[in-house]
């Protein structure tokens, strides 16, 4: 077994078990077609393609995310005994070709743009080269992932933009997507700038900083608002007070009197607003504070919070410090899905495409190549792979013959501070959360698309 | 440790390694109050309902699913070293309530509607009833997976009742949220009427029947789509074959001409269309078979549908056997998310809610109703659980002193099954997948009214 323990860990906090069955992780049809090809002998190297046909409406850029997973999981990919003998119970495969999946190992290469990377339509986030067979096999799992954590890293980066440097929380874990899109999701947040995570678990396997306040429960739970209040910050001086549970300007009243009580000891850092007007009671409740000497006390808010509604509460001076943000950038609400694909674009040595309507692919290996003026970005062209054009190019090698280049392993906070790195230079009407304005210019280069013209007519023909 | 092996391993086909590392998956709130109540001896019995505060637009029922997943988590839940090293190392808990937590078990009771149970605003899909830390410290675990669950077998139940007994299969794994998202998704649609799922571990996991066809990439891999069809048809007689990769009706010639070369060892089942018009292509598509002799060749489509283009193209008369659905079922691409909580509603007891804006909450623990009328569900009730009322109960008692019931545990098949006959009791108007028209009445019972209101006003004052 190919063992890389170095970053299994970490990249299967809750998949652990199935590592071993993650080669099962598949679409049926990935497995019959690689019976076919093992008997049809159709084992020459393959290049496969993922990227998105095209940005939602809502999205300027995406966020590309995930490839660590990927990595991980197509360097110890492996069919064990009990995979296999799963297969065989299907009665959909030879004996023959079970024997051969015993010895599958992915011993291809795959180029990818850095995690952290603003990407456009039809830009490869990554390519895979690699006999067919392998390159084929791996396509459910690699789409499933760099698809949400992509999903999830651009969305977050949004949230962040329309916070203008705010604290922004995510508080998504009940009701994101199940355990792993809650994991990954805390991972790809924290890379697109957002400043911690509720969830516990994540934490733990990401190191990513863990915050939380109180709930209403524990309010509710306790004979009167000031008892419970009280009890708190008795064990936690510097906590955050939920005050929305009965009346949120009472509330705000009740931690007036918890300070006169305390005096000296009184070190609450904020309280939190969840529900009603919020532009209206953060403002109230500012009042409210200041003029107890409550100064310091900040203001932190959540509840059915997106971008939109966060940009509009500052763009009306809320005087709100803080977001705490669940479902809306959780689920990605506004676009939970995009429209990307892995497809081959080329066989054997020969450029492979599509012609199904309305989904246009870019033949053979390809780059992007990114320019910039005044060290601001200003506009992508895709190339084939061996061009050279002006710009930086964005993909790079992170795989090797089956091997994870140690260039490809970076930590967190680096990948994090890529990612504002990057997004920083793009055009300030890329960064906007408005659907309005220019989009990022993405040309293809002359080269390619003679290419894709010449392997239209041949598949044509 | 309390196993639970006879289940354990089917709610977590790929959570298993960090099964024991699944009390973590909270929010850090949770744990921060349950060192609160530790200290404070706040350990007597609390009801915690979880339910949906108002549907999606979109839906006019939610199809519970979920329970399965919560009763073994629940029962096996406890803290390893390693999760209580790394609370530790956080410097948030005391020695004392670590070593309190070491010992934690869930020693409550869980009442349900049972999976596959239709449910509509404020009706409670599953109720705990266990000392307040217990019920505190499962919210998120909890309500992540019956969210996530209910959320895509709701989904699923559209794209069925829109397809009207055609074959549906879920294609979606590569653009579902994650691992975990995908496994529990093949499961909740099967619930949901779906046929049968793409994915592998899926199948093995859950015993759900695994199908597929064959990719674009099959086809361009080969020197030309006869050939690919020929050689996927050798190895795989009785397959379905994909037709729009240059040219649907071009591949449907192809086709053709297998047949005619192939004679009676034609067996092939059906064509997949996957892009374009659907409507005008299947009609074009059935119309050049059958004029070739192949009316037993059936026509799939696929292709970014959703349960509106799949009631379209059959009110249009659309010749389309089956449907392969993906990304909008995976994702529940037009409601992703519902605005599910989990709510302290009674603590030694005492009735308790909250008052905050917008979201009420029934106090205590409640019963739901479902009166009939020859044979058809007219409308509910929502009681305290106490009361006789008109009606079947739909809550039941599955979990008793942390251990679940027998009763609680059934077989797959036979949910899918209860799941059908009680959609098909709901009146027309609610199985209809369009916005429009009655929706299925629910009321509050006189006494919970009373209760509430008695509440409402101890906790105002």
């Amino acid at each position: 077994m190919n063992t890389a323990g170095r970053t299994a860990k970490s990249a299967f906090p809750v998949e652990g078990a199935a590592h071993d069955e993650l080669a099962l992780f598949t679409d049926l049809y990935e497995l019959t077609m690689l019976q076919a090809y093992y008997h049809e002998k159709m084992e020459e190297d393959a290049v496969f393609s993922l990227f998105s046909r095209r940005l939602p409406e809502q999205r300027k850029f995406l966020l590309a995310c995930g490839l660590d997973t990927v990595l991980t999981a197509v360097e110890n990919l492996h069919f064990n005994d009990e995979s296999l003998s799963f297969l065989k119970s299907t009665g959909k495969f030879s004996r023959e070709f079970l024997d051969a999946l015993r010895g599958f190992r992915f011993t291809g290469d795959i180029r990818a743009v850095p995690e952290g990377t603003p990407v456009f339509a039809d830009e490869p986030i990554l390519e895979v080269i690699a006999p067919l067979p392998q390159a084929q096999l791996i396509e459910t799992f690699v789409m499933n992932q760099v698809h949400l954590q992509t999903v999830l890293a651009s969305k977050a980066s949004r949230m962040v933009s329309a916070a203008q440097g705010r604290t922004v929380v995510d508080f998504g874990s009940r009701r994101m997507h199940g355990i792993d899109a809650a994991l990954k999701a805390a991972r790809a947040f924290y890379i697109a700038g957002v400043d911690s995570t509720s969830n516990v678990l994540a934490g733990k396997h990401y190191d990513v900083p863990v915050s939380g306040t109180m709930a209403h429960s524990y309010i509710q739970a306790h004979e009167d608002e000031l008892s419970a209040f009280r009890a708190f910050a008795d064990l936690y001086p510097r906590t955050v007070l939920l005050v929305d549970t009965y009346d949120t300007i009472a509330g705000i009243h009740k931690v007036i009197a918890l300070a006169d009580t305390l005096g000296n000891a009184f070190q609450i850092s904020a309280v939190r607003l969840d529900s009603g007007d919020l532009l209206a009671l953060s403002r109230k409740a500012r009042q409210v504070m200041d003029t107890a000497g409550l100064n310091k006390v900040e203001i932190f808010a959540s509840g059915g919070l997106d971008e939109q509604s966060i940009a509009q509460l500052l763009s009306s001076g809320a005087p709100i410090n803080g977001f705490g943000v669940g479902t809306g950038m959780g689920v990605s609400s506004d676009a939970p899905a995009l429209d990307m694909a892995y497809k081959l674009c080329e066989y054997a040595g020969k450029g492979r495409l599509k012609l199904s309507t309305g989904k246009p692919v870019l033949p053979g290996q390809k780059q992007i190549f990114r320019r910039e003026e005044n060290g601001r970005d200003i506009g992508d062209t895709i190339g084939r792979a061996k061009e050279d054009l002006p710009g930086r190019p964005l993909l790079e090698t992170v795989m090797h013959k089956g091997r994870r280049l140690d260039t490809a392993t970076k930590d967190l906070k680096e990948i994090r501070s890529h990612a504002r790195k990057q997004t920083d230079r793009l055009p300030s009407s890329a960064r906007q959360i408005v659907k309005e304005g220019p989009f990022y210019p993405v040309k293809v280069s002359e080269a390619l698309s003679d290419f894709q013209q010449e392997v239209t007519k041949r598949v044509s023909s």
